[in-house]
């Protein structure tokens, strides 16, 4: 089976890691790819080391009233970007927005592949979760479910590679010298993936959540997603490992580590990890994750969601193992 | 004036930094360096930069019970080698342990030297303190000392460079393929910072301290300490602000700033930067410290205690500005 | 079609990376991986992100007299480490020897998969060419065949990654802290590489070589290898680039490039990139060639040979993109 | 005695390494501080480690025309900015133009310190040296004038970190993702420092140099310059060191060392360190060359030529032990 996809935001990040899949995937072909500034330029002209068989495909400039006969278009575009531009798609092409404007929107799911793949199967707008909430909400799923933990009490300690920040900022606060042996907290009180992440604690938790604390920080590596969660509650280390055990029994892409995971674990892979480190007598529950900002924090998760609403198995094209080291 | 200073461990990051750090001290002259691996090389084998007043400085084999004529010794040995051998130490040498034996030992003052120079000065044996409790309770101190936040619900969620893992493990752990673009929590709920920690944020809050929280994570850079400090409180940033700024005023070293601090602010100083974002409708207060872990973390605060208990201005030696980038 | 396939020295980065080649490979089962330290692990426990299928294996010590049935046996011990070993190895196992000892041995064809594959084809013994000669002979070979340079006058600068020099140094040159931010030269005039690069151009220039310079360089960063060759001749940039493309023409994983390679390109590949600078009025041509060297360095091209002698499509298992970023 | 003196460029790298080394120089007083984006600023703004005597400094818009009364100016103006706006700055104020406007320039001395260091004494207008010109030249130096190689026949491969390329580049190929774990060669056979490394050649070696070949790599760090240069003569290691020591015998920043040299051993400082290897069976000199881009290579020599014009000793304020690690 041969499925036509479709890329725009081909030259960011995000929209270059889809590539990247989407050339290893046993289903989809890409057939469409458009950005902004590289319009024009084949795919080999942007990626020297693209696969033959995409290398001579050209980048259209975006428009989304002249799309070619698609089955799923991933969206990599920048904050703001999409939400008018999407809504302007041809209703029988998938959609799966990479990009933050519709998470949470109307009409759209909240693409959480490892923690509710029913509720993502036979739709066709998948809003993917940015890449703090996917580490962030694969940790906690198991803790929230089973009541190990209080809901009102979350302190997300997170930390990210640049990448995460998108490509080419003009801002030196992302150029090499500046980030560079340097590690920078940023956006305290109000980072802009504070809602997905609340509404979803919310709703796993049974609660409605006002106090939770995020606080992201810029480390100087490229790919990479660690967030480290401090919770209260009086469950034990094994409780919590035992209950993401059981939650993720029967997901392939979440392992459950009984040592602190590391980001190098993930890198250029879909594999999202946890663990958990607690103390009854403190009433404390430490929950981690990892991923690749760019895999389950983008690409990958979009991949993993294509699979689901197309009815292949979630793992087509994304069981590469972790580049190591 | 003129003093002679020796250095023990001088082959290692703080040895190496203690006589960086020397070599540009207006007071002190190096008459003495030792180690182990190292003996019997010249100053100028080991650092190929040495300034040349102390190239042809030979390294010699570290016996404390002969040792020459000095006025401070500096030590920087590793955890569990220098509790028994500087206790054979001349009472007329004054020693300054950058390790981490002696921290609240009997007959050893603790050197926060930012927070209470004046229980420093006179005094010949002090323990310097480690790079995490460095940059935690000079954030910490004028919060816990005005009341602004509980201090027995404190998360100390700390960053470091390898280099804070002292020099050339064998543990592949260190390695440069293994640890760059990685970022690696580790020692949780049991780093060996915890007891000194505990012990002055009691001793400055006027409380026990059972459930202090404490997670170092290993970042890909050579320098810098980061942490970031949840607590519970109801004052306002602006308070946090201005308890700080009162605390510090007559302190060189430490910046308070509004913005989040880098760790690249601090980098080849003695300064500690520290910062505050609270939320009093969420009861939270989020406090942040950056050091040097080899300045203010260890060398530097080494040399600005020896400043103080020879009687000299603290800031001898002391004042170049930060490299960056 | 399925062959069953072995790896020795699984804990090292050559043979990690087989690992992660042969678990994405269409006709490759790993049946069989053994190392010294990690024997008696499962690979789940040493690399974390392993792909399902094999996470269970467990890894055995080495001993060459009482392997399972293979059909080929990646091996990727330390140089020494593997001449008298793999000679015990049954003839009924085919060999490729990622490691240094039999390259230009009797009874070994030297594996240049992209320069000389119809030689390969049927062979039982591959010696799989070091990193830097890996650049440099794919960066050459068009030139030298073509006569466009003097075969005798040729001086390579190369550049690496860190993880070239293997796992876990104990050498503090490695470590992460001596080397960031830090940039060196070693081995001048001696490096172990010289004799297989210089006698494969004697074999492509038709002449002997007796002057050819090499300077390796140890780069902050974890995988890559960039060789800017500096050599005699009139020829001009476009009949380099002109040469390698009909050199290369066929093959599906060089890379002929009008702009100079960088790194990244193949980072995570098994690609190859090279690209020509000349200046006739000096009598210059400046090649430059780009590989991972855990790639085409090592396992990838170990795995290109392995297709080769085997039957198969040289690129199965290996046409992904490379990473980026 | 106290000299009033100025910068003009403070916000970019090497302005701001200028104002790092004018605050730790014993007569010279920071008066005037200049720059485009950042006028209005106080240097604390800028700066968050400034030390305290310069924090409350206001940077100026620069104009030449309206200068304070300053004995010396540093100037560090993009490539093609300096010239005309220098040439209305008072002939009462002398000037260090680390910039690349004057290099050769008529009425401008070209300030190579550590080579003929009598020449800058006494001068009103010095053209400070490029990053790879000063480790180039200083590596060449003493084998051009004892006429152990062929001017006519050198090769240099150069290699710096990011910020050699300046500041803030909105330029992607600057981003830290893009930068990051990648090695790029640029400018093959066309770089803008070929010139003023030509002409130096030239005078030194006393013959014109038409042939000179000049490829620079961007390395992943932040400082440093390593210059490896492949010359044709037929001396002997040894007679290379003994040049080099005898040529800088009087020079207190110039190293030269047995084993290659790091760029790491220089980071932070003015130091140069110069090795060579050669192989008188292969007419094979190989110089080696290592400074900081932004010590030796731009503010370093900017102070040490400044000291040299003022009549100071050349070591005031830069005698500092370079950052390790």
């Amino acid at each position: 089976m041969s499925m036509r996809v479709g890329i725009v935001g081909i030259s960011g990040f995000g929209g270059g890691e889809a590539m990247r899949l989407i050339a290893n995937h046993p289903h989809f072909d890409l057939v469409y790819a458009a950005g902004e500034g590289s319009a024009g330029s084949r795919l080999l002209d942007r990626f020297p080391g693209v696969p033959q068989k995409l290398a001579g495909l050209v980048i259209e400039k975006w428009d989304p009233a002249s799309l070619p006969k698609l089955d799923v278009l991933f969206a990599s575009l920048p904050t703001g970007a999409s939400a008018e531009a999407l809504a302007r798609v041809s209703k029988d092409i998938k959609i799966v927005d990479i990009g933050g404007d519709h998470r949470y929107a109307e009409g759209w799911t909240y693409g959480l592949a490892d923690i509710w793949p029913d509720q993502i199967k036979g739709q066709a707008r998948i809003a993917n979760p940015g890449c703090f909430p996917a580490a962030t909400l694969t940790a906690l799923a198991p803790l929230l479910v089973n009541n190990l933990i209080e809901p009102g009490n979350i302190v997300i300690d997170a930390k990210t590679g640049v990448s995460g920040a998108g490509r080419g900022g003009a801002d030196s606060k992302f150029g090499y010298a500046e980030s560079n042996e340097n590690l920078q907290p940023y956006g305290l009180l109000k980072h802009v993936h504070m809602p997905e992440m609340a509404k979803t604690i919310a709703r796993l938790g049974g609660a409605s959540v006002a106090g939770l604390v995020f606080t992201p920080h810029l480390v100087p590596m490229t790919r990479g997603v660690l967030v480290t969660i401090y919770c209260r509650g009086s469950a034990t280390t094994d409780q919590c490992l035992d209950a993401a055990r059981r939650f993720y029994f029967e997901r392939a892409f979440v392992r459950v580590t009984d040592n602190p995971p590391q980001t190098k674990w993930a890198t250029g892979s879909n594999l999202a990890f946890v663990s958990y480190a607690a103390d009854p007598a403190r009433n404390l529950v430490i929950a981690m994750g990892v991923v690749d900002n760019l895999g389950k924090g983008a690409a990958g998760q979009a991949l993993q969601n294509a699979n689901l609403i197309c009815g292949l198995p979630e793992t087509a094209g994304l069981d590469g193992a972790p580049v190591w080291p």
